[in-house]
């Protein structure tokens, strides 16, 4: 087949820059050279009746958007998109987004149709189905051919798209030079109604207006419908009214159901707007069946004889399942030597780009392949370097931060509006903005910049980040950093987190100590600052959460390290002779609480008491059961108390006993709000004693079944 | 002090309702009789002074926003709220929102100067210190008089405010009658920067638009700075253009910092607009101070020299702190006696609405005291009703949704767009849209309808559910549904519930668990429904959240009680004669397992197994240590094993092995996806033999320190 189309975008490494980003930016509408509406009409026809298969194969499933979409989905993948079917990771592909995530039978049929191979007629017809290794989940996830994030949960994946744009503005201001424009990708997003009710999507929109992304195009099945009914049962306000007042550029499509060009057009135009660009594309949900336009082709199969019916009215024969003939095929069958000339263009211009400027190229292949330069522990204290004096630990994160932040351009730093308060603004950082800002306060920047300001959006501003870390894995080590309490409007995006993004912050972690894939570390002093950030870097496919102080803290030179916080928990203080009565753990900013007990119970007493810190749970599981034993001592007939405060919900694993935090806190300074909670060794020490006591008298099989909060368990308020 | 401004409502029970409409609705700025600019820069003057004294007392805390606020202040306290500073809790009052928590110094002084009683001069001056019985913390507490919720967190008390504005709505259309407006109040809410960049805030202000709660006045404080600068840094919208295009009435005031007048009139005008109104006020932070306009001036003290300096400037001895002359009282003066005047008005017209309809206004007074009917139990399937076939929690669950939703008023009930799938929507139920609405499926309804669509805005749902529950104590019980994983995008709201508000919902539950104050239960069957929906009812102080089954559940009206899930664990199936190798604890949509484990148990292996249902760790805590011990038998030397599908994070307390979920899911049917989890009783069934082996060869001392992880630990990727 001959390709129907010019190729939109040539990586052009060999032409100036200003040609090159006119190629970028200037495809105009009257450049695409269309197949005919009949074609186009064969083409969705044929998609629309496969999904009805496949939905009804499964008994369910969402068959009402993808059929709603198949005219955009061909404006997309035939038309648009620059991509490679047969390498998706090519690297300066444009990234697609189907933030309505509960579609993606409709991203995995033109995956088939554009030739991606894992994705297979077999794997098509495993859709939502019991074959565990299936490509074709109920929704779209990261780890397979052609799927840039995980989406679903509502939102999110409009947050991601956003940090894709990001991305390429930051890598495109960092290395492109005139006539070597080695990163210029879009990014698409496709948004339902909710995706613009949610507030993470509000939220990134924004974002998204105030930097001017004009690398992202936001594009709107408007179908009018969710599952409660039509859309205005819940939401009647001017949608296009609200995205130009949020800095978008908005484009209507009036026939989404059948309309390529239309839909294309302004596609194309998106890649040359000043702003990034919203599509409000009309289109029926579960176009061409009977129930099109209602809430009941949202989420069901259509029923046999619906199915029929559908195929019938589409000319089509209603005895054929899951057929797609081969004109079907072959109208897709251009895209492949497309993607691979992409490809083979891109490589070229690397090429030139390296014998340009090799310092540059390197650094820039570096980025590529996602590795960090080799000294980047150059940046981590050594243990000699470390405070001995009292120190917060968001100080001592701090340190850190600044080093990685000004001198590895994989960082991104930024905070929910907090730059005063969590230390991590590092030296001569330049902002991420538009260049085009002037703000009131000077603080202006350019797309080069890696320092983020994200305003007071923490859940965004982690849905971002992981769209940054999806970006090219390892290109990009997001951080961000906010309060701990705020850090829980994150808490949806934390859960969709699969790569390395990492999140420094202040002080409810049972929820990450009980959520997969997540390291939540709360290290003591500044040395366990330092193995909790290396763990964190290590973690290349784990997102980090690191937990630190305002208030000053001992810092434990002699006892601290960088390796046991590596392993989860280690021996702080051991017992001489291994003569002891009492284990204590101390976790993060209450270690002291646990050494100063120490010295009280000896004092007093006369009770001897090992110290163990242990600054993550989930990385201490890791380890071998003799190392945890070799740590924790459980056979040696003594209680363990754990002092935290948190809940003790979880310690139970390793301790008898926990000095906890029961009950919502108050706003006092730390003395006093520890005091009050009963943080206070002079408060501590008789209960270990008394513990100590009764365990001499009656064995520590006693405690079996009877953990003991000494601060009371978790309160609530209930009328009987 | 003769008060200067005629009361802008009169509670007017014997007038006409369309003159009593006039009068809430009617009052218009010439209306306002306002004392001279110079009275109010000298009430102003001395206000901003005082605040300068406490936050330069406290060392920091937030100054500069309660001194921008001063004359916003002024025009609602003085002159537009309607209130009682007597009885803070008086029912008709004006609802009054704080949303940008943190200038809680500019509520705690305009308290104190209206003169409710435990605002002190005294409890001022503890503002944020270590006087821990202090009314006035570092951000508002609901436990205070005069605070309606408790803020802090950014754009939660927005979506509260809209659930006072809901509440006031669906009170009026469900008792007022012509002649007998019993319930007419407004809800002002003030908010910063933050809250219209938080997506919380986002959602329920497009809500609010949608609704039209012209009830409802959002008043910013448009200082243009945020803690990293000018707000510009983060935000560059069209904030008036995008709130028009979310339905709200929009109103400018350009001198904010002293034009009482302007400020007054417009929100005075607020109370006769068709929509909810914003008042987008310029003014700025630190008024007075040198660093006056800048974010320096956030969240500090401002120094000795320059409170100095302000007080200079102001015409203030700046060796007087904490002064405040009396001519600055008496320009408050009026006020409590405007306020008695209200709710004397209100009581007479109670009356005479009791005499016009005896029945009606009993049942008002009910809801006014916060009590159900006493005849609430009878929604509550008895026993001898329970479904004996298998079905999903989610359906017994709707089976007394639908009973209280169809008879008790008081039951508020939504969900975030999932009607179709949550088992919520009750017979005959009403929405609650504003009568206007026309949507394009037909689902109207009007402000005395129950049931609320609130679009995919789980965040909002549960906030505004907060201020639904936080209007009156129990007049209001919200319910709210979603799927559980989207719980997650609401777990701040969550958080900041103190009141009832519960929240049935589909299966991260570590987070709820070690919540305070939060019952998180999973019910097994639909008897232990039962006795979840009684907790949550009876818990009047407490949030509930109840998580429920998509599939078929096997019934075990045997087995299974409601009084025993009123104790949080009880004893399923017993042993005979206390001989038993091993208790199983079945959880939720899990118990199956444990029951089916326990007959292959026995068949295959002869071991004995006793069964403990576990639906509510946090009731279970409640209880006393013997019924504990009861339940669970931890001195019998045998194995504890608990089974259900999440982490076994926190288990530990109650157990020594799990089969539980340590990886995220996958979209599958149930059967296939439980079984590869792990969960099925064939492959249950030997590691439980095994570790009965284990422990009768061993003892049971060989589990401590060694819990057992069927399924493996929580899993990371992490490369070394």
């Amino acid at each position: 087949m001959a390709p129907t189309l010019e190729l939109l975008e040539e990586p052009a490494g060999n032409l100036p820059v200003k040609a090159v980003s006119a190629v970028r930016n200037g495809t105009s509408a009257h450049d695409l050279k269309l197949e005919s509406p009949e074609k186009h009409q064969r083409v969705m026809n044929v998609f629309r009746a496969f999904i009805a298969d496949i939905c009804q194969q499964y008994g369910e499933g969402h068959a009402g958007s993808p059929m709603g979409m198949a005219a955009i989905g061909i404006a997309l993948w035939k038309y648009v998109m620059k991509y490679s079917p047969k390498n998706c990771n090519y690297f300066n592909r444009d990234r697609f987004v189907l933030s309505n995530g509960h579609a993606c039978l409709w991203q995995y049929l033109f995956l088939h149709l554009v030739g991606v191979k894992s994705m297979t007629l077999e794997q098509l017809k495993s859709y939502h189905s019991t074959k565990l290794d299936s490509v074709c989940p109920g929704h779209p996830e990261i780890e397979h051919e052609g799927i840039e994030v995980t989406t679903g949960p509502l939102g999110q994946g409009l947050a991601n798209a956003v940090g894709f744009a990001m991305a390429t503005k930051n890598l495109a201001a960092t290395y492109n030079k005139p006539g070597h424009e080695v990163v210029n990708n879009m990014t698409w997003c496709m948004v339902g109604d909710a995706c613009l009710q949610e507030g993470v999507g509000l939220e990134a929109l924004s974002l998204a207006g105030h930097w001017r992304l004009n690398n992202l195009c936001v594009i709107f099945d408007n179908n009018s419908v969710t599952c409660d009914g039509t859309a205005d049962v819940a939401n009647t306000e001017d949608i296009n009214t609200k995205m130009r007042a949020t800095g978008f550029n908005v484009v209507d499509v009036y026939n989404g159901d059948s309309d390529v060009a239309a839909i294309a057009n302004a596609l194309v135009a998106a890649r040359s707007s000043d702003k990034p660009t919203f599509i409000n594309i009309r289109t029926t949900i579960g176009f061409g069946s009977a129930m099109a336009g209602t809430a009941d082709v949202h989420g069901a199969a259509l029923g046999v004889d619906e199915v029929a019916n559908v195929k019938r009215s589409f000319g089509l024969n209603p005895d054929e399942h899951f057929h797609i003939p081969q004109d079907v095929y072959d109208f897709f069958s251009d895209i492949p030597g497309r993607g691979e000339a992409h490809e083979a263009n891109w490589q070229a211009a690397l090429v030139k780009y390296h014998e340009e400027d090799p310092v540059l190229a390197a650094e820039f292949e570096l980025r590529v392949t996602g590795k960090l330069p080799e000294d980047w522990t150059k940046c981590i204290p050594r243990k000699e370097e470390q405070p001995t004096s009292s120190t917060a630990s968001r100080k001592s994160a701090g340190v850190i931060t600044n080093a990685l932040g000004q001198s590895i351009n994989s960082f991104l730093v930024g905070t929910a509006d907090l730059t005063p308060s969590v230390n991590v603004a590092y030296k001569n950082k330049v902002d991420f903005q538009s260049p085009e800002l002037r703000t009131g306060c000077g603080l202006n920047g350019n797309y080069s910049g890696r320092y983020i300001h994200y305003g007071i959006r923490e859940h965004a501003m982690c849905a971002i980040s992981n769209g940054l870390a999806a970006f090219n894995k390892g290109t990009f080590i997001p951080m961000t950093s906010t309060y701990f309490v705020f850090h829980l409007y994150a808490a949806a995006a934390h859960r969709c987190r699969r790569e390395r993004p990492h999140a420094p912050t202040r002080r409810r972690c049972s929820l990450y100590r009980a959520m997969p894939n997540v390291l939540y570390i709360r290290p003591c002093d500044a040395e366990e600052v330092a193995g909790a950030y290396i763990a964190a870097i290590q973690a290349t496919e784990t997102p980090t959460i690191i937990s630190l102080s305002r208030q000053g803290l001992t810092q434990y030179p002699q006892y601290s390290s960088r390796e046991g916080t590596l392993k989860g928990a280690y021996v702080f203080v051991e017992a001489e002779d291994n003569d002891f009565d009492v284990t204590l753990i101390g976790v993060g900013s209450e270690m002291g609480f646990a050494m100063q007990t120490r010295d009280l119970l000896a004092k007093n007493h006369g009770i001897k008491s090992r110290v163990v810190s242990f600054p993550c749970i989930r990385l201490f599981e890791q380890q071998s059961r003799e190392y945890k034993h070799s740590v924790l001592k459980p056979r040696a007939g003594k209680p363990t108390v754990v002092i935290e405060a948190y809940p003790s919900y979880g310690w139970e694993r390793y301790a008898d006993a926990s000095v906890s935090m029961n009950s919502f806190g108050k706003s006092l300074p730390s003395k006093e709000i520890y005091e009050h909670y009963g943080f206070a060794p002079e408060s501590i020490a008789p209960k270990v004693k008394d513990l100590v006591e009764e365990v001499r008298r009656d064995g520590i099989e006693i405690l079996r079944g009877d953990f003991r909060d000494f601060n009371g368990g978790l309160r609530i308020g209930f009328e009987h």
